[in-house]
């Protein structure tokens, strides 16, 4: 049986440059499916090209408009490659009708120096040492990542209680594990709630508009993480007049940063 | 006389969703044009269609090859126009090979509940009290901004002795000074110095892949702001194998978040 999170991000080659896919039930959101799972398919077009070069270095992904459960297409155009970089542009049309755009940047890879500059979170526990959270009552996609939250840092109570930040730590996997590539960590990329819903601790209507991952690992250092726990951390900088953004890291249980990533999202009061 | 970076950023309508631009020598960086007045330029193409809706919310360029001296165009389409929000692409060519490509999503904004979550730069002088740094040698952009270093945050000397951080804080305006727009603020988010220039203190080979803009202030916000410097801090989270990123923000002096940005460079060792 292939992963719950393969058979989602599955695409058919239907033509040059064309592919088609469906939304899947196990990664539904509250509107629409899971925007990780429509960023992991995107990015999968692109690994999935024949045309292809190297690995993934950047991903936008701009969500046009709800997505409906179904069927989709997707176009993925090579528009320049040079020695190294590989730029492309997608749409994911339903209908006829554009649900989101993005670009990808590809490049082949050489060794260099290489340097963190940003620390990994501190004092956390082990995975093993956490417990892995119940949600109970949140959408579907929710429930396909085993998600650790540091103490006191779990989304809610949702009181009201407006907090003077969002930070948020926590270990997270796909549940159940699966070996972590490419797709895969894009998807992590928007596994973090709202922030606007830790700082006010109240859910109210949001949707991301834009979203940003920079692939720091390469395919060696996603092989040596294999199925075990990354550590991400996340917050937000500004909420103001209907739109905010959060940054959040994607950390390797050795200390790596895996992907960074930045999203601006709608909200409404 | 207009301000050299409207010279910079002029287009002409040349049809539907096209115009024609050219590269200002003012702006000259080491290989090309400053990427602060590409992506000025391509968001002007959306702010001077006759179909735009609001203001800017976000802006994506991904630097798919070295501009060329001389003339541009740009394809700007609308792709998807909501109640609220509109998508759009975007692509610019040289002789019609891509240079770049970008997206934009902008939006009719409504008054809400907003609040700040980053703290503005602390212990800054104000950009009266600094001096502006004379930068002879460097490529003719940076003498169209007044940078005012915070002490000790001066790129350079580039002696190879490899810093613990690449951190930097700047008072910054254009040069001479103009009212801020959307495009200037554009433009500023890309005059951080490569944070691998301050890291290794040493220049090396770069080239900006890909980068993010989100705009927090509105028309208004940008109007108070007026002709004063904007504080800029920007760091570095992650470099590997040949990509690093670095992440800004620009603050009003008035300690409003203007727009932070982020973007994936290249380097060379």
């Amino acid at each position: 049986m292939p992963h719950t999170l393969d058979t989602a991000i599955q695409l058919m080659s239907v033509g040059e440059n064309r592919f088609t896919g469906a939304t899947h039930a196990g990664y539904a959101n509250m509107v629409g499916p899971f925007g990780g799972t429509t960023s992991a398919v995107l990015l999968n077009a692109v690994l999935q090209h024949p045309q292809v070069l190297g690995e993934p270095i950047s991903l936008t992904v701009n969500f046009a408009g709800a997505l409906a459960d179904g069927a989709f297409e997707i176009e993925a155009t090579p528009v320049r490659t040079n020695r190294s970089t590989q730029h492309w542009s997608l749409q994911l049309t339903q209908g006829g009708v554009v649900a989101a755009t993005a670009s990808a940047v590809f490049a082949a890879r050489r060794k260099t120096w290489s340097a963190g500059e940003a620390e990994p979170p501190q004092g956390m526990p082990a995975a093993k040492d956490l417990a892995t959270v119940s949600m109970p009552g949140f959408p579907a996609w929710v429930q396909r990542y085993d998600m650790r939250f540091a103490d006191g840092e779990q989304p809610g109570p949702f009181d009201g209680q407006e907090q003077a930040h969002s930070n948020s730590r926590l270990w997270v996997r796909d549940e159940p594990a699966r070996p972590l590539d490419f797709a895969a960590l894009a998807a992590i990329c928007d596994c973090f709630f709202p922030r606007i819903f830790i700082r006010r601790r109240a859910p109210t209507p949001i949707g991301t508009v834009s979203l940003t991952i920079y692939f720091h690992a390469d395919a060696e250092l996603l092989a040596e993480q294999a199925e075990r726990h990354v550590l991400g951390r996340a917050r937000a900088l500004n909420y103001r007049h209907g739109y905010y953004d959060q940054s959040a890291e994607v950390w390797s249980d050795g200390g790596q940063l895996l992907a960074s990533t930045h999203q601006i999202v709608y909200f409404r009061e």
